[in-house]
């Protein structure tokens, strides 16, 4: 018999079946015995009535056991049917169990945990219904990442993340003993995305990226899933925001769409992604703040503040309707070196920050494409244009007007269900004091 | 004007348009200009003719300095009509050049180089159409593998790079300074994919994994992109087999009907994925090396030797029409901790390796699922249990019996291709001496 998966057993009334799946709870009361069984696509009950033979090669099991079942689908007696839930309407009466394997839990595997009891238990505890709502959520968005930037004819491209000295100088970098010398981790595909524009004029890169930050908060991963996208041929830093307004509304199509039970366990709120996307300069971000938001010293500040970013979210999010607003024009001394200056606004960029429940989920903007002028840019930074010979290649050999943006894949998962810590977005989150287990000192 | 993109020229016979794109040649004779341009999507043929204004604002224009330029689509003489390429019937006849960036090329994007220089000047010769043809299939090979793992409810998730000490005590690994402990580059995704099957029952992971692999080879790469699955409830390896060549079936019919161009430009051959994949266990490998296919000492070896694959490789393709074959029952001291022994062939194992054109390309099998029995594999090799403890908890809290593969994407590509090194299907190829430049020693 082939196996029928748990969500279709509902239209299988009155046959026999085949079951593959975990023990998710199990009573037995005198000669009879109930249980929940689970597989990847839902639940069901089930029950042992009248069969000593069944029910004595049943008496081992426990939660999380797993197991092959033949059985029969009943239908509930009608005082015992629940229309809200997957196979609310059926049983399965079981006439045949086959163990595939043991297990031994730690504890219930619903139970309330704090953080670091969860990470220290992640292959098992990631099987909560909790925990696999988010990681499909999160498959989700990047699938529709992808699917939204594929149907604007962008190439997707596989960037190294072993990468060479530490050209940029931040101290965020890991190092690797890289044969004779060391190499470093990437903090962002970002030189060789560029590098790929000259190629393909469109691309999109989804891997990881490294930042050897020393503090452990509810923000930062010190690895985590960057989605990236870079064009070629645009106007200015106002065409890649467009560019991800489209992706924001391919997410929120997708896992509305794809993942609604998930977000419905999860109680996330409904995302709200208007057709005009609220966007003001800082400039005007920071006399908001002190205008309308009760904000003291915000106007003439190099950036925006923590609290700062939640209140532009909070005030978007009421009076426009919005969870996401675009801050442009950040000043060149706050952004990298690659950044394009406004020729009518010197001294700041045509750069943007997506602001998203709160947060910074995305940092962008258009780039220096002329040679001379990011020649400019690397000694304005203080940086050897010697260390960048090599991506220097592209803009000596014909590089058009093009910009783009890095996406958090974690925190994005957060924000959009609502969760207190990034790292609950992470499958295997990687800490200063943790890698997969808690490091010694 | 909007842009439109040059491989729908052809369709704009008679109408203004503007297209933004690289000059691809140029030749200026008397007061007429000739011009090849190309974008993304393809090549168009210019001209400049009773203009000067126009031709002077293109007199500097030089091989791939970026333009924006607006012209007219006339329909070619019918002499110069040609069907075979793409607007082989039209020209664009130049009113108005805007320059986006000038360029200083170091050779002719389309010469013949050796791979170093190629690799030493790689911002620039990925834009050559040999390079973007490479690229593009190797794009279209993961969308192939995702697709036809979507298809079958497999879930995508993001496996961490940085892992914790080299448990398996491999010799390939690369350390990293992680805050005050060492940590390592993942060498594969294989035990959290692993873990991931409690929670997902099928699940795969796209990434870049990392060898510390002293010799720099044809076949090898310091840094290579991993396309893996692992999926739950299998009955054994033929399981992992037979969705193998759903995936391989997958990509042949992704790469022949969306980069049908591209194989052209390449010459490669049409690939052969019958319905039956040839099959054969090491020993049967080994006795047909030597009785049919002229070799001595195969037998009763542990493994087979690259000469050894290549000739299956020809046999498989001449006697059976096919690029794939599976190589099972490699033995136990060959294998990985995790691979599961065959019951009924003690000292063999439920693994294989896929061999395509002449190299392995996956490396596959079942896995131990039962605690007790992996906890022996560990022990068999040599390894410490408790060096493994998370890993080992999926183990402990009910996995189902289950198996997977890793697929190296640049061989793949490489082999699809027919191309000579592994290193040109990596767009930024990491070897013991080269980070994009060449190290010093």
């Amino acid at each position: 018999m082939k196996r029928t998966m748990i969500k279709s057993l509902s239209e299988k009334k009155g046959q026999e079946v085949k079951i593959k799946g975990w023990v998710d709870t199990v009573r037995f009361q005198g000669k009879m015995a109930f249980f929940d069984f689970r597989d990847v696509s839902g639940k069901v009950q089930g029950i042992i009535f009248g069969k000593p033979e069944v029910l004595e090669s049943a008496k081992e099991l426990r939660a999380e056991w797993v197991v092959e079942l033949d059985g029969i689908i009943n239908e509930r007696p009608e005082k015992n049917i629940n229309k809200d839930i997957l196979n609310g309407d059926v049983e399965i009466e079981i006439t045949k169990i086959q163990i595939l394997s043991g297990a031994e839990i730690p504890f219930d595997l619903n139970d309330e945990l704090n953080l670091d009891i969860s990470l220290d238990n992640r292959p098992y505890t990631l099987k909560s219904d909790k925990n696999k709502a988010i990681f499909k959520v999160q498959a989700e968005i990047v699938k529709a990442f992808r699917n939204t930037l594929g149907n604007f004819d962008f190439t997707e491209f596989q960037a190294p993340k072993i990468v060479g000295g530490d050209a940029e100088g931040g101290a965020e970098v890991y190092n690797i003993e890289y044969f004779k010398n060391t190499a470093s981790l990437a903090t962002s595909p970002q030189l060789y995305k560029q590098i790929m524009v000259g190629v393909f004029e469109k691309v999109y890169s989804i891997g990881n990226v490294f930042r050897a930050e020393k503090h452990s908060t509810s923000r930062h991963l010190n690895e985590y899933s960057s989605l990236d996208f870079e064009m070629g041929f645009i106007k200015d830093h106002t065409d890649i925001m467009d560019m991800l307004a489209e992706v924001m509304r391919g997410i929120k199509k997708g896992v509305e769409e794809n993942t609604k039970d998930e977000l419905k366990l999860l109680q996330a709120e409904e995302l709200l992604i208007p057709d005009k996307i609220p966007t003001m300069k800082l400039s005007e971000a920071q006399v908001l703040l002190e205008e309308k938001l009760g904000f003291e010293n915000a106007v003439g500040e190099p950036d925006l503040e923590p609290e700062h970013e939640r209140a532009l979210c909070d005030y978007a999010k009421k009076e426009l309707k919005s969870d996401l607003i675009f801050v442009t024009h950040y000043p060149v001394s706050k952004r990298p070196f690659y950044t394009y200056e406004d020729e009518d606004e010197k001294g700041f960029t045509k750069s943007f920050d997506a602001l998203f429940k709160g947060v910074e989920i995305v940092s962008g903007g258009q780039r220096r494409h002329d040679y001379d002028n990011l020649i400019e840019g690397l000694k304005m930074k203080g940086l050897n244009p010697d260390d960048f010979k090599f991506y220097l290649q592209a803009f000596k050999t014909g590089m058009p007007p093009h910009g783009g943006i890095g996406l958090g894949l974690e925190r994005i998962t957060q924000k959009i269900l609502g969760l207190k810590n990034v790292k609950e977005a992470s499958l295997f989150p990687r800490e200063i004091n943790r890698i997969d287990t808690l490091l010694s000192e």
